[in-house]
């Protein structure tokens, strides 16, 4: 979702780029070091960042890495962060999802969430999509041998797009809901966005995936 | 959809056993000679056989066999299709869908259909369930090369278990909806059941699967 633009963002990330780094290529291959963690998320498109730092306090030993586009968001997610205190095994990405493979090493990542991503209606911004072919090329490049992809919208296009991208791709789905938050998930956040679709009594739709790994 | 038992039911069937059939293994690998068609549709669970009815006046070139276990509602779908003049391309079988095999020849059928069927809840009844594993290798079996499955549902449940036994199983997705009547759809008729679900404002959950040939 994009933001009004903020002109405390700039300088506030500038402040805290031990947090939110803007093209940390040294951390190639070295992220399960910095975080001192065995488990690596990455969440692609953060927004304001709620998700992931609910997530980072339910599961403190794991490592979690957020990556956000919109500058205002990342300082808005960032700032949370830092005002929640420690930032503990957590930290952010100012950038494009496009450059993954700059940032992190083949295998490195064991979780990818994607919640709420941009649906890119129009057929020709298809390719934008956080879960289109050429993104599921790269996360299956860079999730470890029993990694995965957790998908969550409010987007009925999106979700029977991505179910179909994701099996070209050759993944396979562990498990898909048509109405996720009809049953209870107290392990798995809900995000703001979420919230305000299921105070409307609209269906979140939800996937796991996994690559076939050849063997 | 278990239909109160109707007195007549029996003598109808009786009466018309030259379009409900019970137990036509006579016509196995014959049917679409029976039917002077090139393609062959079976639906499965037909109940008052609305779905089929208008599918055929749509398709009249098209072959149809309806198959239907409880006799009350296949006598209603019989009186219906008698009443409606022209048999045509038509024809019922009355009995259990388990028996599908001894009525029909490997790569015989070109579509099935399986509309709102049982969801059967309880776990240990999912085995009935006409998308279950057991049913989808008779089907395999039973499509022609370039054959298809065609699904609806308004059941959740059933709809996210049947996507995962459909890819279990080595069928490839085609196409796939949580809300397939939120988009016009003339080509596939509204079952009176599905209707019901859509004055409601309820999602109509779709998918078409096609078995991954192995050459």
């Amino acid at each position: 979702m994009r933001m009004r633009k903020k002109k405390w963002a700039e300088p506030y990330l500038e402040e805290h780029q031990d947090y939110a780094f803007s093209n940390p290529i040294e951390y190639k291959g070295k992220w399960k070091q910095l975080l001192d963690c065995k488990v690596l998320h990455l969440e692609i498109g953060i927004g304001k960042g709620d998700y992931l730092l609910n997530m980072a306090k339910m599961y403190p030993e794991e490592g979690w890495v957020g990556i956000e586009k919109d500058r205002s968001a990342a300082a808005v997610a960032c700032r949370k962060a830092i005002e929640d205190g420690d930032i503990g095994k957590k930290r952010m990405i100012v950038g494009d999802a496009a450059l993954l493979e700059d940032w992190f090493d083949e295998a490195e990542i064991d979780v990818i969430h994607l919640n709420f991503s941009d649906p890119w209606p129009k057929k020709y911004t298809h390719k934008r999509r956080l879960s289109s072919a050429g993104f599921l090329e790269k996360y299956k490049r860079l999730l470890s041998k029993e990694g995965i992809i957790r998908m969550k919208t409010d987007n009925k296009n999106l979700f029977e797009d991505s179910v179909l991208y994701f099996l070209d791709a050759d993944f396979k789905l562990l498990s898909f809901s048509v109405d996720y938050r009809r049953n209870e998930h107290p392990e798995d956040a809900i995000t703001e966005y979420e919230q305000r679709y299921m105070d409307l009594g609209q269906p979140i739709y939800q996937l796991v995936a996994k690559p076939n790994h050849v063997e």
